[in-house]
């Protein structure tokens, strides 16, 4: 059990229809009783409760907040399950996420993975962040509506997304400037963590590296924002495409 | 006086030829020793303390501290300093700041601001990230690289910058895809912070509005993902026109 205290994270779970509530609240500012307005709509049971209360379980909230049972926040999936899903033909981005553990650059993943359309982010089982309300408050609320698939074997995940006709490229610094690969069709994007970046295997298993041209004295980019530029240039090329 | 501790932050400031020093050295890692052969190579004195007294000083630290006067960790100018010192037809990108207030986003921003070769960063002196430790290193060192004015009035800076020849836009979800905006010459970009967004003067001073095309459910970018994607844009367009 936890409590989820940001305004956006709170609403967008609550419009997920995956929140059961309850939801406490102490204060009444306009935004926190447009939240209960709406928890009202969608039937999640409301609880007044005191101030001190609700600094007890829900510290640096805004007078407001959503109890989360653990695993509700996620729209958790397979890979297996995602390319079934898929529609002859149809285009699609998968984000493999190797390693990515603080909290805040994985919510602001997220968060860009639901503005580019992504259909589906990878973590590895081990190596994920946990601190699921972090998460959730970087993401704005993505971290309920993204679908997200835990699987043992990143390698595996890229194998099986292979087969399904996805190009994979992994993010290195060293690899072709993205504007100029073609990111159309299928394409599944593989991050590292800014220190190790991707995982030996991993990058084997990848049909090529993709890297940000840049030109700074310092030597890469925030591995969030580098996440965001790359989902920007695949999302540019498909309009592009279409136009 | 305060005590930097990320690797990278302390590289870059000494490389930058502004460290003063001392060096807390209690560790001995390999990277560590890094730091301590540059830093004796750029005659910084180094002094060897015990962890305790590094702990006392420095919390988080990873064996390593770097002492740093108060001003000493940034590349201060004024936006005046600025225009005079670009040569006559000089294309130059600059990002004005308006209350990015969050160390961790103004850290992230600076990084890609170095990153994507931004001539200047301008940011109103009343609102500014104060958390100078955390700005460092969340900016990978780059703080200490990137040109930084700080002005009392934000619309006097863009007002100065389009005497100069500048094109001022401010992001906003319902600006112009920025893809479909010439970016190209002399640009500043204005970007507000993740709630309020631009203050309604600058707004109106801003020669256009631009946005980043997207189809998400929660309703943005974060700013410092939104920043990088933005300068990625400028940087891409100025190379295709290269070519």
């Amino acid at each position: 059990m936890s409590y989820l205290t940001g305004f956006h994270a709170i609403e967008e779970l609550i419009k997920s229809g995956k929140a059961k509530g309850p939801l406490l609240v102490c204060g009444a500012g306009p935004r926190a009783r447009a939240i209960v307005t709406l928890a009202v709509e969608r039937k999640i049971p409301v609880n007044r409760v005191g101030e001190h209360e609700l600094d007890r379980v829900a510290r640096g909230h805004r007078g407001i907040a959503l109890t989360v049972e653990s695993g509700e926040e996620t729209n958790e999936t397979t890979v297996e399950e995602f390319i079934a899903g898929l529609e002859e033909g149809q285009d699609a981005i998968v984000v493999i996420l190797d390693s990515i553990t603080d909290p805040h650059n994985y919510g602001a993943i997220l968060r860009s993975c639901d503005q580019f359309g992504v259909g589906l982010v990878v973590v590895a089982s081990r190596r994920a962040a946990k601190d699921g309300e972090t998460v959730s408050k970087t993401s704005a609320g993505a971290s309920a509506w993204v679908p997200i698939a835990t699987i043992p074997n990143l390698v595996r995940a890229a194998e099986l997304l292979k087969e399904a006709g996805f190009w994979v490229y992994g993010a290195d610094m060293d690899g072709e400037a993205v504007d100029k690969k073609d990111l159309s069709g299928r394409v599944a994007l593989a991050m590292g963590s800014e220190g190790a970046g991707l995982a030996r295997l991993l990058r084997e298993t990848c049909d090529g590296m993709v890297s940000i041209p840049a030109q700074g004295q310092v030597d890469s980019l925030n591995v969030s924002v580098a996440a965001g530029v790359l989902l920007y240039e695949a999302s540019r090329q498909r309009r592009a495409k279409k136009q």
